[in-house]
């Protein structure tokens, strides 16, 4: 596998650098004939589109997504099919602190040590503009599962979490911070203009739930889907921890409160009711057909304007403050790529099982 | 990649499952001329071993690994490692309470949902004997790289975790519990007996620490090194999380805090010194020369004499006891297992870094 | 992909050296359900098996196969297949010849030139006994296609070929050259046993069928199907040719002679009739329903009793002669080889073609 | 692995159609560092580009290469490089003819039965306009090893073979056919004159040679180094057949003829002479270090003027003859694609051999 793609059956592989010309994803062993154009794609790519409120980087990109290859009459021919988002905003500016300088909690260093320079513009490959590629990608994932739906949403910022019983779905949409808990959300306000203003930034907790999706997804061992979600999420930028289910609060559990138990089917269903859901949808690596749920947890964004302790390249002591536009919590949009990670994996996974289980 | 393989370059395959023969990895990829014999496999194996205390199952495994190839004249001829490790103490048991019904929280559901049936002896290729073979190919792991250190340890029981400050790295070998708290394994002494007497089962938190290795081993996006081992840990039976560094701590702190500061070489280092490690040894998915700490979450084992609601093949309600020979946590044994697949990520990730890089 | 490994959604492993106590393959991504047993993949491992005529070598070997894991109540779970051969009849021989010195012809000095050193003892890994892994392997690729039928046989050996219009099926196991045409067959007795008794050797042509696969398996470009059957053929040993369909011939047709033109579907049937066969049954890599035919070129076995020119291990001038049990002919004992490689192939792109187009 | 994808290390995705708005390829595992601009691209582009001669199609495409991510300041960054390459001279014709009937030879039968419709315009993906992007990315796979050169020329088109006695290497780039042979060069000047005026088409040979490839590139079986070359030659448009070093010819050899004979070190050499290369510089699947010979069978472009039967897409009995600007022989286009080819594969097994072996 190489360093770029991600999949087995269904697979995509992204490319380009926050300060190049463009970057996109080129999607291959799409099954043919399922309908797609760049109005299928163009609204999630909307959704983590940035510049859209204070709570986000001010830059400012339209991140208009355009078909290149693999439709041909509106469907999808089976090709492979690449996708392209131009890089309009990349303000000129000067990067000669960041050249000559490692912003700690950034990949400049660990980059340096490994190829023996870096693209500096903007943090290069290891910017979060990566993430526009696996969003269009991720649009491409769902047309291959109509029957899942998903939903991912802001859990926690800066340690203040939502109220469950406060959870409104239709709230999600109507604030800046994907939040389904409305007094969260006003709370929320107040806290992330407060790090902005005071030049410092907070990490998330992202929450992702799968629905619709058939008994049988995934398999034993390294293909668990546990494992291909834990992979997918920690691949995203700024990404530190992941949890299926009761993730770390199952360690705390007794064996007979973790264990889901079930119930025969209810009337009209061909599934087995569960009293529970602490797996996560998933049992031995392979989905039950109970939503799968996934946490994930993101660090505070790494450019801040509160100036930290680092080194040159030359190896002096020296501080550094990281101006330009960031986000002042980097997992707020989060949620739309991880919605798109889920789908990525689910469409691969749906394949994959297809193919060994007819 | 396949289902029951793991790696890029160095790269393993297990088989086998709980009541059959035997089970086995194939280690491929391993670099030629390298020292290796079944004493330098065995020792991990026999960590990992059942049977050895009270807190685990009592199944009587001597797990004697046998190389079957690769190796010429007590070195690695860089063609496929085979080993093997024979079933010795499959007790004649009655299966028809589990061939009947399914146990919550056991993967036997879903492999019926997917595959239309199961071996259900002892829950065949879902049981954790297979992690054996996961032991044995890390063995093979760690001469790969020297220079690398990898010490796992059970950092929380049943939600009692240890005290840092008592931490030594000397007990954990000295209690059946992999803890480096004297006393917080004493405590566990009476928490796991408790559970095991009340037929229930507790979850538990190890982590994990390597050191030695090299700034610049992994890479951008979907071979991140953080994403390596998340799916390596959630391919372990009974894994629901994976943190890296401070992993959902870091969600909770803000970016001054999370920033791992960097100072200058101390005197005879060719490295800079970190000021913290909240990165957990990795940048933008690149090693940054620090330890790597990963923290895995366990949860408790399902098999529990605790009758717990559930449904039978033909859909009808009843309850399910699991007697047999259990693991009271099987998080405990999970230690060896986290070692040898932090060991099976490095070594892979170090060859990978050669390769492209030189 | 990993070095040992063929395959990506059907995938199997090898592993096993000449000398070593047992070779083998681990089968992943196996359907579930099917009946399997070891009596299944028998007599496939007894038509490739040394020592049954005096035209192959003379090595005893009774080629046992044993199921160690992935079928239960005889049938295949779904988690991987491991197959295992012991190696019985590894005579104590004097190997300081060959240790010393490189044959010509061999991988000995490739081998010494990648690895540093190698397992000289027959060969190692480089020894066709390889192969017997791939045939086992290649009884459960049939079992996921029971509509294909596969059919190789030994076209030419030492440059005297069959002739089309002697063609017999049922000749081919009547003899002990896999020979369709009895004429040829009788030539081929002498031509072999005077190589043999001049300790020299011959090479051979094997052609291969396989009938009822489906239009539509393979994928343009990296996985055509041409391009997986010649990857498959050109992993066997002392294979130095592929040809699909009418191969080199086709280079020297003109277009309308070359183009294989259609007709309706006969009545009864859904499928084109096509009045020539000349693309092998791919067309754009993917299969058109037609016969899939492969032919094959075998080198002439490198291990000969007359004396070549070669260097030692120390760089110095000698001569060398390979004494011990060797085929005269290699190619002959292929055509077994060659039929697995062609149901192995086949298998992975029906379950590939079923992941992507359902 | 997928389906437009090709290597393990150093790998490239291929994404385009004949008649979309452009084609490229993202080129992944590049080493850093090295010095890469358009310039280093465009040469290999323009050798390939159709409407040079009256001997290819005479669509007008100036192939012109961008690189649009990986490179920074003139040098590999390490992260993928994408290659794109707009299509300019798709015109404007009627295709009802191609999409109502099947051309025998082609992809449209295949192509319909395995994804249910195709692009039909040019032959959507399978059209050799997908060769560029491999022309493309095997110009960064020469950047990888500098220290080897390659080459490949036409030895023979309609069944007409060059002269070994007559061959020039400098004869090569001066003529339309990548002819080595100037008398030869002379003679198909006639030959496919006279085919394309008779609305016919050729077939061709083409030989490939890759020298400086140091011993011990490769892996024993499934990635043996002839089995890869095997498998990136059959991957190319019309190819239907691949000999390594004596091919076929090997198979008409005796043991003693063919065995490469070794001599010790000429003076000032590292290496040992051989006195032949029947192996193609390859035993045991691994680089001998003597030249790297391939030799690919093209078939005859199956787009022709003459009226060929066939069937419509509603299964009738139909004539057709296919109209546009086409390769009277498409191998003579095929020589620098046989290289980008050659350099693909030998450029991730020098990675993937450091990989290994360090």
């Amino acid at each position: 596998m190489s360093f770029n793609s991600f999949g087995r059956v269904f697979r995509f592989t992204t490319w380009g650098e926050s300060h190049g010309p463009a970057l996109g994803a080129v999607v291959d062993g799409c099954p043919p004939g399922l309908a797609l154009s760049e109005a299928d794609i163009q609204p999630f790519l909307n959704k983590r589109r940035p510049g859209t409120s204070r709570f986000t980087t001010q830059r400012q990109e339209p991140d208009a997504v355009k078909i290149l290859s693999g439709v041909f009459e509106g469907r999808t021919t089976g090709t492979p099919i690449s996708l392209m988002i131009e890089n309009v905003d990349q303000r000129s500016k000067d990067y000669s602190d960041v050249a000559k300088a490692y912003r700690p909690g950034h990949a400049d260093y660990s980059y340096d040590a490994k190829y023996g320079f870096r693209d500096y513009r903007g943090g290069g490959r290891s910017s979060a503009r990566e993430t526009a590629a696996r969003v269009a990608a991720g649009a491409v994932a769902r047309a291959v599962m109509p029957e899942v739906q998903i939903m991912a949403y802001v859990a926690e910022i800066g340690g203040d979490a939502i109220d469950p019983n406060n959870f409104e779905a239709l709230q999600i949409d109507k604030n800046p911070f994907f939040c389904p808990d409305e007094a969260a959300a006003g709370r929320w306000e107040k806290i992330v203009d407060a790090a902005r203003k005071e030049g410092s930034s907070l990490g998330a907790v992202i929450e992702c739930v799968a629905t619709g999706v058939a008994p049988g997804w995934g398999a034993p061992i390294y293909a668990k889907l546990d494992s291909e979600l834990a992979s997918a999420m920690m691949s995203i930028n700024a990404v530190k921890g992941v949890e299926i289910g009761a993730g770390f609060g199952a360690a705390r559990l007794r064996g007979e409160e973790n264990a889901d138990r079930m119930r025969p089917s209810a009337e009209g269903s061909n599934q087995p009711e569960f009293l529970a859901n602490n797996g996560g949808g998933i049992a031995g690596g392979i989905s039950t057909g109970q939503p799968v749920l996934v946490r994930v947890a993101f660090k505070p964004t790494s450019s801040i304007l509160t100036p930290v302790e680092t080194i040159t390249r030359d190896g002096e002591a020296t501080d550094i403050v990281t101006k330009g536009r960031h986000d002042p919590c980097v997992g707020i949009r989060g949620a739309p790529v991880v919605e798109a990670m889920m789908a990525l994996v689910l469409a691969d996974q749906k394949l994959l099982h297809r193919a060994q289980c007819g």
